[in-house]
């Protein structure tokens, strides 16, 4: 049989040892697992972004991994541990709406609130439920304990305040949600809202105080340093500087809106 | 049986070339191993930094998991490389106070000098033990080798400077040794020299310029952009912000004092 | 038999989703691979630093490795994804010169232009070749199918602008091509380079405005804070601190000279 697959992505940062912790509690009830890291770089307690690379990298893996996400301002408060099973995948978690996106996308079966201490150190800090609970409960999981035995059945999870775009008469807002290492500006504007909307009609995109004509295919078919839109490889619209940062070039931050303007029907 | 599972902590960054190199030789004598970074962003040459993140994260991994670290601005020169058998793991790395606090946490069996050349490369760098004398160690070790062929037993550490907190007639006197990812700010004083010296008596925490009255439980206890002191989960007496940085609203740097004080007996 | 070892090299830093996608995808391939990273932190886009860092880890992995690099600014368009045979290892990634040190030092056998679809998803992205083409072709190779399947025979790689220092009479000019973790300066004058053009005679090693007399063994036989020149461990003349940062002491970039001038022959 084939190791298990556990992957990591928190806002914890490598610097700390938070990170091997979770891994050492892990490896000591599983020493067969095979453990990924997503990103322990989510910046410090963004729900939102965590939520989003969670959702991006996730489906990628094999059947049958077991994701454990940890960005959890609330932790030890009233918000619930839990543990999604999806159509392919486990998610475990704080119920803070880090996991909805990624959920929702791969397809819900059932829910279940972490409350069984059986499977919890005999002392659960309460600052750190990373390593006291989502640790344990995805190392057990892993070796085949049943999901329903971690605690009791839900049925809702908190939903993430999502960002989706507006669509208006002649523009389309979206929003900048992502700003990778290449200071590409991945937006909340997908590939079908954003065919839905233009159709086959010319526009114009506004990102920062600039305007981009068109969409190209690829980095390639820019000059060096120009500014273009794309829709990138997670088919998201994205807006990028060939060999440069778009944005160093746009100084714009997360959050800044991208509109879509049609300026011509057919 | 399980693979073996061998940890690894520098000061190299993951910018380099240095830590796959050493994974390299580890992987090239025993590809069975499993891999586990503790962290590569200790502050280059940090010996008491590297000493801490260690003695932290070390007690979670599993019974027989081989501890590498190198912190080691004496590389070369007359520290020696040892190898440190403790009560459940095995610590490697120089003899200059880096595994002292992790390997005497844990319990010291016994030390041995790595001296044995059949062991190392023909060549062995004079700057860079880590891939020349500690990866091949920690492979070979991997693989079932007794630890006492790799050199003569040793009955001394190098102790590190360990900087326990001082302890006045009405104050507590310890000091930071790590800010996190977070920037919350870990203390020197653990739980149980917290609670010898404070009893049940009424104290105040100060850090930098500002005075903290009491422990919360967890960081959901505070509102949002109050700073608060807790006990962390290492057992350390933290200050932090309830959704910010202790470390950007105090000031303060790793070495700065934090001091309780009694205000009332019983 | 021994798990597969594959390993990943790129720019994309580690905040993105972007490697762990490709971890995902090798892993729905071959779930038993064992995957280290060797830098996800190369300068954006920079080929030749790229290319220094996997020349320099490569030669320690486990005969069979298979080494994926994507640095590939110009992904999507003319330029070739390749695999390359080498003696002991196998190198995927784009052919702009990013392979090239790597697979010449260990010795090309054959190369392939990765053109068969059958390996790759439906669609593949024009800006992510790193998903869709290299990581999937590493999983497959890892299972064990033969190299030739993946495309035609190519004979030629394309050539790094390689670096290579300038013989002069009575000095031999290198330039920093790769500035550490610590702040080291490696520079592309070699052992071999250096002592053919030293041979037994006085010299002086100019670097920023300060010069520095012959060499030292190791940082240990420094002073703290003094400014020495080593060969390093992979053979490089190096410019060092003892203790301290030689980029920013001489305030010198990646490309900055070092030069080594003869002072008296014998």
């Amino acid at each position: 049989m084939n190791n298990p697959i556990i992957t990591l992505l928190t806002d914890f940062g490598t610097k700390d040892h938070y990170v091997a912790s979770m891994k050492g509690v892990i490896l000591r009830i599983n020493p067969q697992c095979t453990l990924i890291d997503i990103t322990h770089h989510v910046s410090p307690q963004d729900i939102r972004e965590g939520a989003f690379l969670l959702a991006s990298a996730s489906p990628y893996f094999p059947k049958g991994t077991i994701h454990v996400s940890v960005v959890d301002p609330g932790v030890g408060g009233p918000r619930e541990p839990i543990l999604v099973k999806t159509t392919n995948y486990f998610f475990i978690g704080p119920d803070n709406g880090l996991l909805t996106l990624a959920a929702q996308k791969d397809g819900i079966k059932h829910i279940v609130v972490l409350t069984n201490k059986k499977y919890f150190p005999p002392e659960v800090s309460a600052t750190f439920h990373g390593r006291d609970i989502f640790a344990p409960v995805a190392g057990y999981l892993s070796l085949g304990v049943n999901p329903k035995v971690f605690g009791e059945k839900t049925h809702y999870l908190v939903e993430l305040d999502s960002g989706q775009p507006e669509f208006k008469r002649d523009q389309l807002i979206g929003e900048i949600i992502h700003i990778d290492n290449f200071g590409n500006l991945v937006s909340n504007i997908d590939q079908k809202a954003f065919s839905r909307f233009t159709k086959n009609r010319t526009f114009l995109i506004k990102a920062g105080k600039r305007i981009i004509k068109g969409l190209k295919r690829g980095y390639w078919e820019a000059k060096d340093g120009e500014l273009i839109a794309i829709l990138d490889s997670s088919g998201f619209l994205e807006i990028a500087v060939r060999e440069g940062s778009a944005q160093k070039v746009l100084k714009v931050k997360r959050g800044d809106p991208i509109i879509v303007t049609v300026i011509s029907g057919q």
